[in-house]
């Protein structure tokens, strides 16, 4: 409990992701989800929600394949970076400091999960400062009017072979609470879904379906948020109409109930729009529990979930067909 | 910086209402806002919204007048309990512990704030059993498909003669963060928003209009939350169908960006419907400054402040008029 | 062009729906869909939506299969009435005149399409009369304040083994518009979107999937209509909870752009409740012709739709197995 | 009730708004509303909502002093126009014939009102071709994914000193329907509220406040439709971070329903962002009456009606003040 009661992480972000179509990549982060491009540096451009506090929330860097980066973590005070490296160092995952983190983000310890995923802990961070005043004082940027206009990093959801060595490690080693997870029929983890504030979900990990064929280390997708679902509704109007390709149309998740929108950018990682959610208040609030024969309802309205929801992920995996 | 990592209170709640009418409140907190009875005691009605997760939210109890009776504020663990008890004391505003804070509660310490607005401290509390499992697993109760079907009691206004000494109380002793205030150009503090967690506010307090007439802890509004800007929307319309007093119709605040509708409960107490607002993730957030001018303005979209938002609160003061 | 400018049948309704289960059906009208019986006569029971202007929109009769009775449909004057009698007359498909259309009907011509469902044509109809009067007076009866709460009755879609013929019988006799229809590979109609007004759609054949196997004047569903997006979606939930069938989640159609959510009432007849759907102001409006290709990609967001959609109607059709 | 049957008009616009600030308004039309420019032609620029079926519904004309230069009405035919002409002629209305009712639009016959307001009655008119086909077949143009991205021209609001006048001459010559309208303690009317469908307004006439002071022919309000209430709250959103003067923050009509938000472009003109508004199916529907009490209780939700909104018009008059 004391873990829960004094979390050293405050949130997640920015995100790292790779694309080996660079241009249609920003092309589509601008175009599609009205984010801007605050600057560029080396092969990578850096880009901002018209609502993330920090300078910017997404980096695209170019690389062969697609694929997340690194994510960062902020952490509450350097105390809490260096409680949590110290934790990090013990369970053996650690792969040392940087002294920046990258563009505005100050030293920050890299690190990996037991899956190999890269992440990033920091504690300093430029602020964005929004150029012209508006009556919104409280809106960290001005809304760009263009497109989707998604409002910020939400969260992120990655695959993993062994999810419970994850969820482990992320509630035992980051601190981050267990809100709901799958629970196979097997015994296995299907899901889990984490978070180091109210918030539903900040940080998840589900299954990779082809991590007996060799899958490792892949991106499930990104979210971004958006105020409400109306927003999401408009925001499959523009990907149609643009030619975006939709994967799984809006409509709400179960776990976690947020309203959802999912498609791939061109370089080929999945990308959410994503609003709602509920918020857990309690402090000794118990982990909820979902079943596979829950899970074969579908989502919430019991709409059947698209069957490449459940293996496609980035790098591509192609499993080889059996003989 | 450590108070902030290290919130001692989780939230807010339940709230205890005074009404002078009783019978006519619980009608209204049921079929208007469809909430449901949890259970009755002594001169009190309990009740709660679908998604409260614990027994109950709302406690109804007649009186002579008007207003707030005592507010509970639930704490991470035992210690967070006693730790904050020690400094509420050190304060000088204890009054004592009682066995019980009340149905359901555990042993709670009993306070008031500088201004003498009572609440409750506490760590232990019954959670609420849905009698009959559905498969939305995450939710804590089952909607009621009655009236506006708020989901939980969300937050609290108060009103003070001096906001600055309610707000050092709030972060110096309790361990709230402000996340945003209004400063009169008289150096006074018109109001402070509150909070320990991402949400952009629990506690309010603002400043009372007729304190120096005499005005002393009052209760500005109550609020109540639907997860949508259209339910408050249709909030609207169900109150206006069935005779509410509709004080302000739905709009938005600048402050903390919440969707609002403001009625009187028929004992009088202010009621709010309330949506959205936004979510503060960084651990260093500056507290947002509004000025005199910034609210001659009017709320978000430049809409006038309905008068007696600025006046009345509970119990009803009615000041003097000069000769 | 004339017929156009001319239309003599005003609207669609009231509906009469058959089922096996009368008890619960009239449960899931009024229980989840908010409606309210206006009265009872026979085996029948009449039920109205809250903006219905009519007495009653819905008539609910007792039958050893679900599946339409008959659908209304009201002229704009006695002279429209008699002109199109005649005209119906004329193409062989008149059935009679009845002294009452049916409570609260005056008297009314029946008739059938050529697929044999049974219509009501009738220019007089009772109002239904507010009991107490509310500050909306533009508004033809009360909000229920009960789950769905559905305005109206709003559209009809039947099915048909040869949708060109009903199509030309409705645009010919009837003097509909057809908005908008799928053209299939071999020639023929997948469906037909007709309208008397602007509303995108009011009356719908779409083909039946069994009509080679001998299903015959089936009903695919009756559609109530709600002001939001958002009332759809709240509307699926309320369904969930109820556990009531949910066959479609909510989505939106590219045919007409209406806003769907779809499910089965306890007598099996689908039932939708829809929002949304374009304006047709043009005089000259041409019809949207809608081919294979483009339906396979599925409903307007590219969400796959559900098979039962395109086999299921009432009377329910078991095909035969091949040997 | 022969007129009701058959209107002659089918529907509302283009319209022509004179402006003082042409570049200004365009930039307002374009970069707030999110309207396209179609062409340019003379003085005049000729813009489209995203789903208009012509090729242009907003004329931008510079001028001295804004206000409306005339609002087009599109017949269903050529009879149907010669009849209506027939009627405005011996009704001493008429002004003559156009050879080109304005770009793209057939001859026109162009009258006024008894107010002196200006019309042009026509039938032939230039479709809009959408430059590449989208998914959305039956969308007439392409989301434009900038600001508020009205769809179309809705409706009109004007002036008179005599609304009962223009309202006898939009029924009795023009073929209008009035759903609604004001009648005041005087006897004069305050308002009608006239359509030629089952939308519930499409033509206004509003009372000039100052008429007696010689106030005349002016522009109320010309109102551009977007799909959604959330639109609309977005829309106030955009326009205040972007310094556009909201007059009428974002609430609901009791007339008609419409959901609104009123501010003046550049030129001066009032412009609404609208959706909503109840749907008049029934032939015989009662014209609602809506006294001065009942107004007094502000818009729907009982929210004061902002002071300008029943003085302010274009062109602006500037009554003398009493000596």
């Amino acid at each position: 409990m004391s873990e829960l009661r004094a979390p050293d992480i405050a949130h997640l972000g920015p995100i790292e992701l790779f694309t080996p179509k660079p241009q249609e990549s920003v092309d589509f982060f601008t175009e599609m989800m009205g984010m801007e491009v605050e600057h560029r540096h080396g092969q990578s451009v850096y880009l901002r929600g018209w609502d993330d506090y920090q300078r910017w929330s997404l980096k695209l860097t170019e690389a062969a394949r697609a694929g997340m980066g690194y994510c960062g973590l902020r952490t509450w005070s350097d105390e809490a970076l260096e409680r949590r490296v110290a934790l990090i160092e013990a369970a053996g995952l650690g792969r040392g400091w940087e002294d920046s983190g990258d563009d505005g983000i100050g030293r920050a310890f890299h690190f990996q999960d037991p899956e190999g995923h890269r992440f990033k802990l920091y504690s300093e961070v430029e602020r964005y400062v929004k150029p012209v005043p508006t009556d919104f004082k409280n809106v960290h940027g001005k809304q760009p009017n263009r497109a989707v206009a998604v409002k910020r990093f939400d969260h992120l959801n990655i695959l993993a072979g062994d999810v419970r060595a994850q969820r482990d490690f992320a509630t035992g080693v980051l601190g981050y609470r267990e809100y709901e997870r799958i629970e196979l029929n097997d015994g296995t983890l299907g899901g889990s879904w984490l978070s180091v504030t109210i918030a539903a979900h900040e940080l998840i990990y589900t299954r990779d379906a082809y991590a007996a064929e060799g899958a490792h280390g892949r991106l499930h997708h990104a979210a971004f948020w958006v105020d409400t679902r109306e927003e999401c509704l408009r925001a499959a109007d523009i990907w149609i109409e643009n030619e975006v390709y939709v994967e799984f149309a809006p409509s709400k998740h179960n776990v976690a109930q947020g309203f959802f929108l999912y498609g791939y950018e061109p370089g080929g990682n999945r990308v959410e729009v994503t609003s709602g959610g509920r918020l857990v208040y309690a402090p000794d609030e118990p982990c909820v529990i979902w079943t596979e024969s829950d899970r074969a309802k579908g989502q919430a309205w019991h709409n059947p979930t698209v069957h490449t929801f459940h293996t496609y992920g980035t790098p591509v995996f192609e499993p080889r067909q059996s003989a």
